[in-house]
């Protein structure tokens, strides 16, 4: 399938809601309205045999009772009217269907496999695509499509493409990502994958132009040959970060519970990421750690860092977290350590590198100058700083804010920040709401923030050892 | 050394304070102001000879100058003049020091390593004990002393004993405890421990009655046979998280510049945990982790588990997480799935066990007969709970809050909640903050509480393995 094939799901020039209701409990509901809500530029059509408008906007009792051409059908219907709403929409020739409606492989019993088989076949018989069942379905930001529930999923759109066979993991993806800046080329829930699967949506993912970076959550896969190699074709254009759910015996059998599909080894698995150059990731925690990593320092190769800290165990956490990488601090000549010390206390710090200037609520006047002098070491090709956002200290909050970029900016070399949260009682939320503040601009500024420091080395780790996988693949 | 011999270090009658100062910036002087602040009950004698009154307070030359009995001393003067400072304490036959300023053999310059040596010296020759130098010092929130810089540390205590070479790691784990209902008995931050080390202190924490759970930050040990003998000694009666920093060979070039210790192969470290029973963390989110677990649910001891979230891929998360520690989640009996089934869509969700309610945002009056159909299952040991949190329905909001603490009471077996935060922006933060309160609330119920499921998994896993511990020597 090529980028033209998938036209009418992502850039549908009219949808028909089947199943469209005026409760907005409903998803069929819910999805009309979100669309509305969204300002669909193409004709939205509402069909549902038992009710006649909705809002005074027309319904139709059946699809084939559209006046007009239909790209893409989301079909929102009970379980057992699914197959004739599917075979309503072959003979109206839709070219596409999403199906949100669950109750099918996935329970296990034979009657909802019957049906998912029934569909699949009536797919295959008649060219029309399916997505789903038993999926959130499509976010397109560019075409107004969303993804359940989110009519309120950001409209604009950005660079990174998902596929994911858990509708939850894309809904939490979104809303966490939107307020860490990043935004999304396609977003697809595809459920049990009965027709159009993981393969496809790759695919299309590897050729789209505007997806630089592929996150996906996978719980099976069909074929395993076929995936790998498309895998690594689309890792040498762009990084793809995975997490396959359902790698040990017992979470591959929640994962039969969840979307009927077959787990896999962890052994056979670690084998597809060296193979396939595919950047593993364990949790949704990870996945965004690794989002906000590739869309702000893609293509980071450092293997020369510096750490500056306040306290000594954050450097030996973050030499513990960098090393497995291949990752080193290298001690500064003595000239670069007095330079440094000019700007701390006589003692309670270290300048060897990493710099542990003693305390993790930062001064501006001092932390610059010391990552100038960093930055400006030809042992550091990159500096991780963490720091504590307070509000002991308000004056100088913009002030400290603009060190980072402005010494990013002055070096030429990337910086990544930890920006941990000292607080967790609901009576300091307002320090909490300033360090999402200082994130949010950090991120603003094209400068990647995690959690912590490990966090943040765990990342870097990872996307270093993405490129050098590059590297030798374009080199052989 | 025994319980009383840390009288003077814990309950001190009185306190000096070396280097003290009417300037809260430096050292001395937030020490100084912290005591009061904290109303400490003991005397308090400010010593600094180049000041004769602190707010009017008079100000000593020499500790020998102050007429009354010094139980504990805190030196906060520069690095040259400290060992002098100690010598005037034994002088004195003051009891104990802390001494706060850095600049000793964890600069790697043999000057530091002397005065080191010096003080070490003095300590064996006149009795005298030490705690540091390099380090924050002592929380007692008995006796109203407290580690640097915390003047707004709680005053109540708990059965938290921590020992730390890190006095940031312990700034930063009382502080993020602070909100979630953790309290200490004592804190430690010894940092180069020239005197008293790892090994006195441990052996407080293992005989003190007040402290139920020892959390330990160690970067090197002196004496690996001892230390090793103590722990599992101390892991018999109470658990020991241990977070061993510097496995790597970046991180222990990291600890030479924090605390001049040594480092330690990772193997050695793993065979260490086996042997001792002591349950290891990775870094300070999971030592937090492990408090909440330890605080709420130490005695768990469940394999046989539930997880009710809403998503399938939250239960296949919680699978993998699960698996390694031998935990299961048997499936439910037909009645069982059907009794659950009654409160449920007829599908997009599943009942085998786990069960996904098919969102992650719970309606009270469903989730309630859910949860007691799954605790009152035979098959079931302890629940685990995820949900969201949102501002969509406040009325609810009490509701939902009151309905796993009922469960839990009326049942009898142990729920656990992952409550992870959907949001990430600062126009969001109004969500986050019921999110910090819910968390507030279930912990204040004695349910543990935490980010997402995957790290609830890991929490209970460690304590089985620690409970596992226990009955195998217990039974040996």
């Amino acid at each position: 399938m090529i980028l033209e094939d998938f036209q009418p799901i992502f850039h549908p020039r009219s949808v028909a809601i089947i199943g469209a209701s005026s409760d907005p409990s409903k998803y069929g509901g819910r999805y009309y309205f979100a669309m509305k809500e969204r300002c669909y530029s193409g004709k939205l059509y509402a069909v549902n045999p038992n009710a006649s408008d909705i809002d005074g906007e027309k319904v139709y009792a059946r699809v084939q009772d559209v006046p007009d051409d239909i790209d893409f059908a989301i079909v929102a219907v009970a379980a057992p009217y699914v197959v004739q709403s599917i075979a309503d929409c072959a003979q109206k020739h839709v070219r596409a269907v999403q199906i949100l409606t669950a109750g099918f492989s996935e329970t296990g019993s034979p009657e909802g496999a019957l049906w998912e088989r029934q569909m699949a076949d009536i797919a295959r018989q008649n060219g029309i695509r399916i997505i789903g069942p038993n999926c959130f379905g499509v976010y397109s930001p560019e075409s107004a499509l969303t993804l359940l529930p989110g009519p309120d999923f950001p409209s604009e759109g950005g660079p990174i493409g998902v596929i994911s066979q858990s509708g939850g993991v894309t809904s939490f993806l979104i809303r966490k990502a939107m307020g860490l800046g990043l935004r999304f080329s396609k977003v697809i829930s595809y459920g049990n994958g009965c027709d159009l699967n993981e393969l496809d949506f790759l695919s299309y993912l590897e050729a789209d132009e505007r997806t630089e970076l592929v996150v996906a959550y996978i719980e099976g896969i069909r074929d395993g040959k076929r995936f790998l190699e498309l895998t690594r074709k689309t890792s040498l254009k762009k990084p793809v970060c995975i997490w396959k759910g359902g790698l040990s015996g017992l979470g591959s059998r929640c994962v039969a519970s969840h979307t009927a599909s077959l787990g896999g080894s962890k052994q056979i698995w670690e084998g597809f990421f060296k193979q396939t150059g595919a950047i593993p990731a364990t949790g949704v925690e990870e996945m965004l750690d690794l989002m906000i990593g590739l869309a702000h320092v893609p293509d980071f190769a450092c293997r020369k860092l510096s750490v500056v800290g306040g306290g000594g165990a954050i450097t030996v956490a973050a030499g513990d977290a960098l090393d497995p990488y291949g990752i080193s601090m290298l001690e500064f000549p003595l000239e670069t350590q007095q330079a440094i010390r000019k700007y701390l206390a006589p003692s309670g710090n270290s300048v060897r590198n990493p710099v542990d200037v003693g305390t993790p609520v930062f001064l501006p006047f001092t932390l610059k100058p010391i990552l100038e002098i960093v930055a400006g070491s030809d042992l550091v090709e990159a500096v991780i700083v963490e720091h504590w956002v307070t509000n002991f200290m308000p004056s100088f909050v913009q002030d400290l804010a603009d060190v980072i970029p402005s010494v990013r900016d002055s070096s030429g070399k990337p910086f990544i920040v930890s920006l941990p949260g000292p607080c967790s009682s609901s009576d300091t939320i307002h320090i909490e709401e300033t360090r999402w503040k200082y994130r949010e601009w950090y991120l603003s500024q094209g400068i990647p923030v995690f959690e912590t420091i490990q966090r943040a080395a765990n990342v870097l780790g990872k996307i270093l050892r993405y490129n050098d996988f590059l590297k030798g693949r374009k080199s052989a």
